[in-house]
């Protein structure tokens, strides 16, 4: 942030806090809601200042919808930003002309919302920024307007030129990587291999080297109950994983396991470990919503710049009712301003 | 306890608590020192009494251990059993003539800690005890004693003449059944059937209607990600999962899923189910014990008595040490005479 801070013509007495860019979301959804609601908290404006990155209508019928009012400042710079309690600086991205119908699917909404994440990836790149925390995309929407890309995982890799972003749940002192995802859970024992496993054991460090931890314990998650139980259920323990822990140890890094599932997403809550290597997608999900759904933060890493997310969807069911839980949507902004 | 009531011969002031049988476990674990630290603490004394099931040289050497005093008065039928603060009333299995060298495997206390579960299982089939509460056994302890039962559960089966009993997890209100346990993940897929679903869903509501709950919204969860989002990453909630809820629900069961794995647990938790019913072990297990791990108390249903165990083992490596902690003993005494 020197380029802002180097033109900052408000004397302020604080340190300078992280400026985050929050993409609005999907326009039929509860993404300007949440925003509004998140902002109003006193830790969020105690840790950051924002810039949001949306449509005009869309702020404003959120701010309606909400009663939060606030100020709408457009601004095409970071150098017209000086920071007022009250006012929300938005860069606007002039796509839609009128309120959107809530909870709907709609090409224009879902254009809408790819031109808003563009636009701040290119501010996130240009070091405008300190991080990127961004509020839910509908897919549908997004493909109806014909973007090529499922889901901001794929514009911010392709935007950024970032081959294989890491996600990394966080949920209290727990930190989750996942080494599989959208995969049938009868192919992931078959996909697993001591390569693949040291590769995701070194992008999780990889992952908490940007989050600035300077110890990095990784725990390595079993795939069989009770890890196998010396081979008694499953022998992939002992072919696959232990080795590819061994490999990963040898190359330098602190790497434990594979540790019983049950028990590894307790030791991490406990700061046993710094980060879980999870090796399938319901695996590390479960652990980190049963534990607290509403405060985890899904964080995107491997990227020249840190993006945070709430780990929930548009919600269009209840999206135009005031009725939205900010709670992730906050810790998602607490956690942008932290590590970004 | 009928019996026991007709034949009391204290006057009390209050309702008769629910007497529960609490097997000491294995004699070189920390099933002893649980068991006292749990006995110590007022909502178990306000909650039930209690006859335990082991050797006198056992407990006399946790009492030595955690300092926690109490006169030890055996007996051998319920009718000898007139409960008061300060007094361990003992069903002595006179199998151990010393104390156990703690944390070690031995034929002697895999012997006497069988003893003892067969004995409580005798006591609960007579309906002397209302509920039976496991301390922790040492499958290495038993096999060295040739007994030829793995776990709590097969003697339990084997002694109560009970097929399949049922293991319920409980934490908070969430609820968990199993549908499969001990089996490598690799093999979870390819095991699920409808009949298996469907069996396992009205076993599950037999459980809930033991444990006296009117109302039994039984959730299935998933098996892929996102429940395979409309078969993209893996099509058996299309091919089993769903037929299967429909299947039960025309048996007039109240049922609900497949939900995805990673929100189903949440809304249990939120009290919009009363059980879930997990695909495998670490669905459930993960679940369970990364929302409090303490706290997680294990139930077998479906034979003439309940019987609850705090799910962990021996702890072997600080067995002695009087620093295990009887959160989850005491979570699965209470639940023993609540549910009892």
């Amino acid at each position: 942030m020197k380029n802002r801070a180097e033109t900052q013509t408000v004397n302020r007495m604080n340190p300078v806090k992280p400026l985050i860019g929050i993409t609005l979301g999907d326009a039929a959804g509860i993404g300007a809601e949440i925003t509004l609601k998140a902002l109003a908290d006193a830790r969020v404006r105690d840790s950051l200042e924002a810039v949001l990155f949306g449509d005009r209508v869309v702020l404003e019928q959120a701010i309606q919808q909400t009663g939060l009012r606030g100020e709408i400042v457009e601004i095409d710079s970071v150098e017209n930003l000086h920071p007022e309690p009250g006012i929300h600086y938005l860069c606007d991205q002039h796509q839609l002309t009128a309120a959107a119908e809530m909870g709907r699917v709609s090409a224009a909404c879902g254009a809408a919302a790819f031109a808003a994440i563009k636009t701040a990836v290119q501010w996130a790149l240009e070091k405008k920024i300190d991080a990127l925390c961004t509020a839910p995309i509908n897919k549908a929407s997004l493909q109806a307007a014909g973007v090529p890309f499922i889901d901001h995982t794929e514009i911010l890799g392709h935007d950024t030129g970032t081959k294989s972003p890491l996600t990394l749940f966080v949920v209290d002192q727990l930190r989750i990587a996942f080494l599989t995802k959208h995969i049938p859970l009868r192919r992931v024992a078959e996909s697993l291999s001591v390569p693949l496993v040291v590769e995701g054991l070194a992008a999780t460090d990889r992952g908490l080297q940007q989050l600035g931890l300077s110890r990095r314990r990784i725990a390595l998650a079993a795939l069989n109950p009770h890890a196998g139980d010396s081979g008694l259920f499953g022998d992939e323990e002992e072919t696959v994983l232990a080795p590819a822990v061994a490999a990963a140890a040898a190359r330098g890094l602190e790497v434990y396991g594979p540790v019983p599932a049950d028990a590894v997403f307790h030791d991490g809550l406990e700061g046993r470990y710094d980060a879980i290597l999870s090796l399938y997608h319901d695996q590390g999900h479960i652990a980190a919503k049963t534990r607290d759904f509403h405060r985890t933060v899904s964080f995107t890493l491997g990227m020249p710049f840190l993006r945070t997310t709430p780990d929930h969807g548009t919600a269009f069911a209840i999206a135009g009712e005031n009725r939205a839980n900010p709670l992730s949507m906050i810790e998602a902004l607490l956690a942008a301003a932290r590590y970004g």
